[in-house]
């Protein structure tokens, strides 16, 4: 056995509440190294007579674990324990495929033993209902559609920034285009978006700021002039609640623009600037900028080392106040949803923590979600965000469907180990999103083939979290990275093929919810070389999805399919089966 | 290589800001099986035009890290490293002991190439200083001394309880036992105290309560009467601080006593009492109780089954305040300097973060040290505990030297992982004691041989983490477990030949705390079979001891010895040298 292996993280997503009263335990083994694991606990006080001496001992359980997935290096070994006196110890009696036994406990491997069985266990000292990981529960009943307001539809003419250029779907827009897209057009084709399905609108930032993109801030208690007003604003939250659909706003809380009143106070009056503080200012005079290719350190530290774009210091109590006034205003006045916070993996963990709390304070389900591109452990404890924008596990989606990098095998490894890094509750919560405003759209990264595209969102759209269409998805549109990801919409587009089969898929993902939601997941690889998706939760969900390169024989009734046809499901075909 | 073995955590004690300038990085392999390790960093926005393409990439530097231990199954490896513009990415290049090389990063495994050196890095996205784990700098110079007051000294007869037993520390003390000690007789002892070198007095609860231990607090606000009032303890730590010594209490806040006013007006009023929901009630009325063993769930949540111990809720909001109003009372109004917290892992999370939060705010460098006998990840990353009672480490050298159920190789193995658990600063503030209140004296546990008690002791004082002794240790007394753990001081030892040999103990630790405190610590076992100890700090201080059956050889001038002459270090021996 790989003993160096076996692996079990106290209070982690190794051990959590699922719920106040459901603990869920995972063991991690070498690959293939491991035959069996039995699970040895009980509540710590709780004593039996031993059956020769009669002195009362650590009277414990036993029960077997299930092995439920295969990373990379790893499988994965699961389960649910109760208390009925909210209290547990435990341990892990591992029997490897060479046929030995080994004990792991709280302080590393033992021979088993009857005596080891009852010395330094594991320990959830009491189930504390508030220490319970909660994710919202409307979080996982809802498509998430993203809306680049410059881009989505210019519903007023009047408030066109100087320059607009004219709406045409095929250009590429340069990093400077205005195209006038603003607020009323999302309210004009709130209808739209509601006949596609989707209940969460997710906005790039809407206040006032310098750039087309706004994530330069000038002033976050303002509506962009450009996009609308506050008056408008209020009107289309309350439209698309009264349509069933949450909002979520953009927070930048990492930077401000550098036109924002307090950098230029700061530009003015140098080091006696009362805002000074606000900011991670290295030495005097802050401009201008030399960036670090000129040598040394930068005047300033900045978002990457973009000089427009001031670091705020969220260590300073007075930018924390700040800001959070900010994060509450726009819940209390305008009863907004979610915040999705920018480059929030650079922000301090002290002040999410404090951004969380005030949050949640005032609407207890508020959904909180952080951009943050790698691994993500320390923010998603329940005390910061909800879930995350979840590059790390759509890239491999991406790599396996779109650009062939990941084997069929190597994708459900990569997956597995991605949703191993998180309590299932905070798996549930994640933002899964083949595309963005950051990213090239999922059609060109797809070689300009639909089918392909729409097989690999099919499989996002099965899989646990939720997932997120990135608008124009539903209209076919294509574009490489940033700027050109950021195309007027294609309203020709409308109701038209792809819009129809994406609909469907949102349909679909909409009534399975209580499964999709939820449910657990098992991914595979069939003998034929499909990718099997298993969902279990209200029904069971079954899928397969074909990425070789040739039709493979499937006998099956799907409810959804692409490509499926004489039991023949084609290359870039999907079959989804309801149980 | 053992791929599954190869294990990094971002942000945790395998990454982390021991200064807010200097991060510390570990990777775990599979024990004597990875022959080098490379870390690969540099700032994420650093770029370097391609040598062949001319595009810029991402520039990375390349450190050697340095295998600094070895656990039961695995290597340690450990790096500092420096950022000029305050953030990080990394990745770990590996070459096994069968030559090949992979390597590690965020998303797993990969093959070797200039690509992959680019691809999917840990992050660490911004130095913050405000989060940055700080223990207080005082505690890494402070040796603890442990008085259980009951036991200490009689210093006035007139608050004795009825029945008190006369002073024979030969006595074997019953379970409810009185013998009359207070907090006068520790002020009439402080130049004792002051004499044998201790600087931290940590009590066990002071304020009023049932027992003879007073675990079972009936009044937080209240001196117990048999130990003195509050005039006296604001007198013992004024005395105690112009010593040079600071003041420790035990809260106890994860229960109550059941005559406590508030437990008393539950029984009284049942749900109609106030206090009602201060309290786990499962269902009414509250008494008799029911232990589990006689079928079912009790009537209300207790510490472990005791009835005359009901456990507090401290997700109400009314307990925390009501609890962190005695955790600052006896700041503010009596100057303590840190908070022993009794039964500290079965309270909830949020509640200690307040705890945290309140304490420091009044005072910044103020301890809080939390009972866990376990392993302490979840209570120890900067928001709740600085240290805990660190059981898990000193029962292992227990194994080692005095039951002999540990090898000497096992020993610094199982010690090498307890200090890899956490970050290096906190380790600083672990408490190292070889016995308490709650478990058998050193001596006794050593079988009465005073040299290896000695010897045990002296190897406990020169690791990472704060000594502490039990009242009596210095005296020679012995004990089994509690209550013959609780006997009445013997102060007819007092200067004797114990109490002298732990004075030298307790001088050198204090006169090498910039080494001792803060050092780094190499734990490793000679040909000849002695455990050696090194600390490199502000000097390098070299320890060997012989815990085999037969004298070895060994040259040395050491400053501080036990068994040590003609080159010759005897079983139960030690030798210390500074260089």
């Amino acid at each position: 056995m790989q003993l160096a292996a076996l692996r079990h993280r106290p209070e982690s997503e190794d051990c959590f509440l699922y719920t106040p009263d459901e603990l869920r335990l995972r063991l991690h083994t070498a690959k293939a190294d491991v035959q069996a694991v039995t699970v040895l606990y009980g509540d710590p006080y709780v004593t039996a007579p031993n059956p020769t001496t009669g002195e009362p001992e650590f009277a414990y359980q036993e029960a077997a674990m299930i092995k439920t997935g295969t990373g990379q290096t790893s499988d994965y070994w699961t389960i649910s324990l109760t208390a009925p006196y909210h209290r547990l110890q435990y341990q892990f009696l591992v029997t490897g495929q060479d046929g030995n036994t080994v004990l792991l406990g709280d302080r590393g491997l033992r021979a088993d033993s009857a005596a080891n069985r009852r010395a330094d266990l594991f320990r959830v000292p009491y189930f504390h209902a508030i220490d319970t990981v909660q994710t919202p529960a409307w979080v996982k009943e809802t498509v998430w559609y993203q809306i680049f307001p410059e881009r989505f539809a210019n519903g007023d003419k009047t408030n066109d920034p100087k320059g607009t250029k004219p709406w045409r779907p095929a250009d590429h827009p340069g990093r400077e285009d205005y195209y006038g897209g603003d607020l009323q057009g999302v309210l004009d084709h709130l209808a739209d978006l509601q006949a596609l399905g989707v209940n969460g609108l997710y906005f790039c930032p809407v206040f006032t700021a310098m750039s087309n993109h706004k994530y330069d801030t000038i002033d976050y208690f303002n509506i962009d002039p450009a996009f609308g007003d506050k008056a408008l604003f209020a009107d289309l939250v309350n439209q698309a609640h009264r349509r069933g659909m949450r909002v979520m706003l953009d927070a930048v809380f990492n930077h401000m623009g550098s036109r924002s009143m307090q950098w230029q106070d700061v530009l003015k009056f140098g080091p006696q600037s009362r805002f000074a503080s606000w900011f991670h200012i290295n030495r005097f005079p802050a401009a201008p900028f030399a960036a670090p290719e000129q040598g040394g350190v930068p005047q300033y530290d900045t978002f990457a080392f973009e000089p427009h774009m001031p670091k705020l210091d969220t260590s300073n109590p007075a930018v924390q106040d700040y800001l959070l006034e900010v994060a509450t205003y726009w819940i209390k006045q305008f009863d907004i949803d979610a915040w999705r916070l920018d480059v929030a993996n650079e922000v301090d963990h002290h002040f999410w923590k404090r951004f969380n709390q005030a949050t949640k304070a005032l609407k207890p389900d508020f959904f909180v979600l952080g951009e943050v591109w790698h691994s993500s452990q320390p923010w998603l404890n329940g005390d910061e965000f909800d879930g995350v924008m979840n590059y790390a596990f759509t890239e491999q989606i991406e790599a396996h469907f779109l650009t062939g990098k990941l084997s069929a095998p190597e994708l459900t490894a990569a997956l597995t180990d991605q949703l191993m890094l998180y309590r299932d509750q905070t798996d549930q919560a994640m933002l899964n999103m083949l595309d963005s405003h950051d990213t090239a759209r999922l059609l060109t990264v797809a070689g300009g083939d639909e089918n392909l595209a729409l097989q690999a969102l099919a499989f996002t759209f099965l899989q646990t979290g939720m997932p997120c269409l990135y608008y124009g998805t539903e209209m076919g549109m294509a574009g490489e990275n940033d700027p050109d990801c950021r195309r007027p919409m294609d309203w020709a587009q409308l109701k038209g093929p792809i819009w129809q089969r994406v609909q469907a898929l949102v349909t679909f993902r909409r009534a399975q919810a209580a499964t999709l939601g939820t449910g657990t997941t098992v991914l595979s690889v069939t003998a034929a070389g499909l990718l099997k998706v298993t969902r279990i939760g209200a029904h069971t969900v079954t899928a397969y999805f074909n990425t070789t390169k040739q039709p493979v024989a499937l006998t099956a009734s799907p409810v959804l399919a692409q490509g499926y046809a004489d039991q023949q499901l084609a290359p870039t075909g999907f079959a989804v089966m309801v149980q």
